[in-house]
């Protein structure tokens, strides 16, 4: 196995940084990462917005669950999904924009931007930086567009926290292979059978060095999903133009 | 800068493979690669589907416009964003599935994928594979729904083709940073101001050892959304339990 597989096999979300600078050359590396990634018929449907400024940082902390760490990380990114480049020249070019507006292309620029995130996620740990995806932006994604100023067919879908480990959590024990990989046909007997993954889940959080809990993967999966979450997504994405259908 | 970030820069899509196995060690690495990535709140909503089965593996390649590598390449995955699980769960608790239906959850199935997809991506580059997205199964997104039984909540999003490679492009040249990174607020002017880019890309393109052709990035957007694409996909996730709202 080599050093980035490795690296790879050994993520962790890093929630506790040092007070230490990430230096420019880092960030630039980290920024051609991601723009580097595959992208769906070369469209790089995405953008990222660094901010820098304590004011707007602290504003959108306030949004996230994370706030603390939010404020504190060194940087933090925000990848937004981004339609807008196409609209301005299909404007230009009097083409109307209804090729940007339906699933497909929503689902495009979901997937170029996640792409580009997770690229970034590893070239920053492959320098021993830490990181964070920041889903929770999307409590109020209506304000996180706002206070970025993003136009029509833009989407801020996660930030991104990133620095200097001060501690690390274990890596965290995923599926087994069964229940999440399966040959030239869906094997739903098999990915539905959580019952050992459950204990696995079981031990890791029993055994954990901070916020050790009694609980599994099915509980928290249902603690998750028992109310309705972000409802406002769907109609803030209909606001900035895209149609779902 | 590290072999990771070099690796994450020379990036292209590979579509021309030898005819050479990849070993069954390399392919777990692929797969454990593809687990570890990050998962909103740890719900890991995807699933891989190897396709083994020649007469899959022919069925499937026929649906994308990418057909003879598909059929040749070594190793074919579709990635499946899935809240099959989570929705078996709830059913046995007697829960509604409302919460896995809408938009926030169809988003964090679609980002848990991709950036699962791109952790194998990067692992096969790692060992000096070759890799290409395939996008377009979805241009009969049902169809490959129903050859690989994906039950409700299940979204077959991309393939992914792995192999030896045999002939590489040169890596394409990604926007300037000054169209597509920004501090603190999103930078309409800049971001759209791609006359630089359409120049370097034209360049590209009329330079390029296979394939060259008078275009640039402007030009091939325009093609590329000149119609709508895939309207079926919408109506697909419908159908698959998704509400779109």
């Amino acid at each position: 196995m080599n050093q980035t597989i490795e690296n790879l096999m050994n993520h962790v979300s890093v929630r506790d940084f040092k007070d230490q600078a990430i230096s420019s050359e880092a960030k630039s590396n980290l920024i051609a990462a991601a723009q580097s990634g595959s992208t769906s018929e070369f469209v790089q449907a995405f953008s990222i917005i660094e901010i820098t400024d304590p004011k707007l940082r602290s504003e959108l902390s306030d949004i996230t669950i994370s706030s603390p760490h939010v404020k504190k990380a060194d940087t933090f990114y925000v990848f937004v999904a981004d339609l807008h480049r196409q609209a301005t020249m299909l404007e230009k070019h009097h083409q109307n924009l209804d090729s940007l507006k339906n699933m497909e292309s929503l689902l495009v620029a979901t997937i170029d931007t996640a792409i580009a995130a997770e690229n970034m996620a590893v070239a920053a740990e492959s320098m021993d930086l830490g990181i964070c995806f920041i889903g929770s932006i999307r409590n109020n994604i209506e304000q996180v567009a706002k206070l970025l100023n993003l136009p029509e067919l833009t989407v801020p879908l996660f930030g991104m926290t990133i620095g200097v480990p001060n501690h690390k959590n274990q890596h965290k024990p995923r599926m087994p292979k069964q229940n999440q990989v399966a040959t030239n046909s869906y094997d739903d007997q098999s990915f539905t059978d959580l019952s050992q993954y459950d204990q696995t889940v079981h031990d890791y959080y029993a055994a954990r060095e901070t916020n050790a809990s009694d609980t599994n993967w099915t509980e928290k999966n249902l603690a998750i999903f028992k109310q309705i979450r972000r409802p406002e997504v769907g109609p803030f994405l209909k606001k900035q133009g895209f149609n779902l259908d």
